[in-house]
């Protein structure tokens, strides 16, 4: 290469590296640029350090500008037809001064590599509607990894002027409590059935949600969904009200038919408007942030612990102490308290 | 003093001493002295230092003789009547070959220093019954540290030939979730009423009970009981099962009359067969110990921030920058643990 050829090159590459500058990205982001917003959740999504520093730049400049949508989770096990109530709910919500982002928050996307929203195929419709944007679970990492991600990927996409953010989960571990904490309202989807429709759900989920939606309200399965919503319904008064005075809302609906989408599009908005006149809207907001910034603060304190293999090997020998009653639990602790320091202080 | 008076007063010091070693507890504690077991969990609760290793010495030694009893967890709101509950409950329970021993965990004793069973006159009969053992919440601590105390105090006891341990908690708050998770079965006490009887009682609370009992079932208020019993029947069967294969049984009862009180012991024998055939019971004891385990250092690590008071000020700072929209929960963490590991290095 001659010198021209150099300056050529390293012009170019300068103008490369620029264009994925958090100053950049954020320009994209907030004139709408989708390959801008992907760029910006890519880097969200990265483990290196350097893309770190460049992740809390771009989140930090999108921070004023975040917050004005509605939140909204969504999950029930698998089967219960999420994709397909997405689709049409989704729908339902966009129009042209109205955008939708669909995420993912999926914590056996470590192993599967994302098994939810991993396939857009699913969502043909709103794959290819312009006002709405689908991003897939974030792969290989903790469920508080996933989380975080998620929870940034909300501060950009509200940046980029999306008013309703949809987060997908899947009802049956830990992750709808790491949703629940990330979003204004949450709506578990359930099957009527024989009873063992339960099965996949986990204790208390079903008392963590502000609408009870029976899908499948169609053909032959029509009078049993109904009779479900009748039984829930009855149900839910029996339990501790919410926080927020809400009362949870129980109904069938079916994707195929159409027939109730709109009353899950209805009661969103009663929703927001009662917890924006209660305040509690924000109120939650607040606690969230809170709760975020003490629950990030607590697992980098404990990645020293919980980094360190040969601190693990010795919580997992003293685990089998405890179990075969040689010791008990506080004093397998403290000796493993004692051994996390002294290793520290080497 | 002379040199005789001297050798006199420092036999009688270690005399003293001596009596309160853990040895001499423990060999108290085994032969029913009642004396040595209120020593002991004096001992537990102390938040000296010394003591602590004694304290730790007397566990590991009453360790191989505990285990062989029904851990009962027993919560409500303020008013449903637990003390009368408990004084038939525990009658019920107890004779000469079966000992009951009545603990308490009340989180609220950090400020009322005991507000629950810190009154034995609201047990008449069960405080001079002599095969029944009485011991308030101990006071002045966190959450945490009650948890702590109560685990170890129920080592003691079981050390000490109870066979029946009722932990006593208020149904408000976290201190039932720690209850759960140091119990075999889980009694849920509830009023009947005009339907703001749940007011009091936390999101969750229902979900973990094995039991729920509707008290005060006597009088004018018999039928609205039945049919409160009756509501909940229904409602518990449309949520997720239990890992354990229980299905939690609902009745009323009266401890005024003694109506169905025979009915709270019949439940508790039908769940102890259940969960020993089906190998829960083990699986759950298991389970429980590896929990602790993980909670107690968890505790012991995350001391090291919140036990110092410049970074608790940092903390403050911080949590309000997050709630100006200033800085995001998950900058403001990493700040606050830049921080913290600054601090150690000094």
């Amino acid at each position: 290469m001659n010198n021209k050829n150099i300056e050529e090159w390293i012009r170019k590459k300068q103008e490369r590296r620029s264009r994925s500058t958090p100053d950049k990205l954020f320009s994209g982001i907030q004139s709408g640029d989708l390959a801008a917003l992907s760029a910006g959740i890519t880097l969200i999504e990265s483990q290196l350090a350097e893309h770190r520093e460049l992740a809390n730049e771009l989140i930090q400049k999108c921070l004023p500008f975040s917050g004005h949508s509605m939140r909204i989770g969504i999950t029930g096990v698998p089967g219960v037809g999420k994709s397909t109530f997405i689709e049409h709910f989704g729908g339902l919500f966009s129009d042209d001064s109205h955008r939708v982002a669909v995420l993912a928050v999926d914590p056996s996307s470590a192993v599967s590599r994302g098994s939810i929203l991993g396939d857009k195929t699913r969502m043909n419709e709103l794959a290819v509607n312009v006002n709405v944007f689908i991003r897939p679970s974030p792969a290989g990492d903790t469920l508080g990894g996933v989380a975080r991600k998620t929870r940034e990927s909300i501060i950009l996409c509200e940046a980029a002027g999306y008013s309703t953010i949809l987060v997908e989960t899947v009802g049956v571990g830990q992750s709808e409590v790491m949703v629940k904490s990330m979003v204004d309202f949450f709506l578990l989807l359930m099957l009527s059935g024989a009873g063992d429709e339960l099965q996949g759900i986990k204790k208390g989920i079903m008392e963590m949600a502000d609408a009870l939606v029976i899908t499948k309200a169609d053909g032959d399965n029509m009078k049993r969904a109904e009779i479900a919503a009748r039984d829930y319904k009855n149900a839910l008064h029996l339990f501790p009200p919410n926080a927020n005075d809400w009362i949870p809302r129980v109904f069938t609906c079916s994707a195929l038919t159409g027939v109730n989408m709109d009353e899950a599009l209805e009661t969103i908005r009663s929703f927001e408007n009662h917890v924006k006149v209660n305040g509690h809207f924000e109120q939650n907001r607040r606690e969230q942030d809170k709760r975020w910034l003490s629950e990030t603060l607590k697992e980098l304190i404990l990645s020293g612990f919980f980094a360190d293999e040969s601190l693990i090997e010795k919580l997992k020998i003293n685990e089998q102490r405890v179990a075969d009653g040689e010791i008990s639990s506080f004093q397998a602790a403290e000796e493993l308290y004692e051994a996390y320091q002294h290793e520290r202080r080497i």
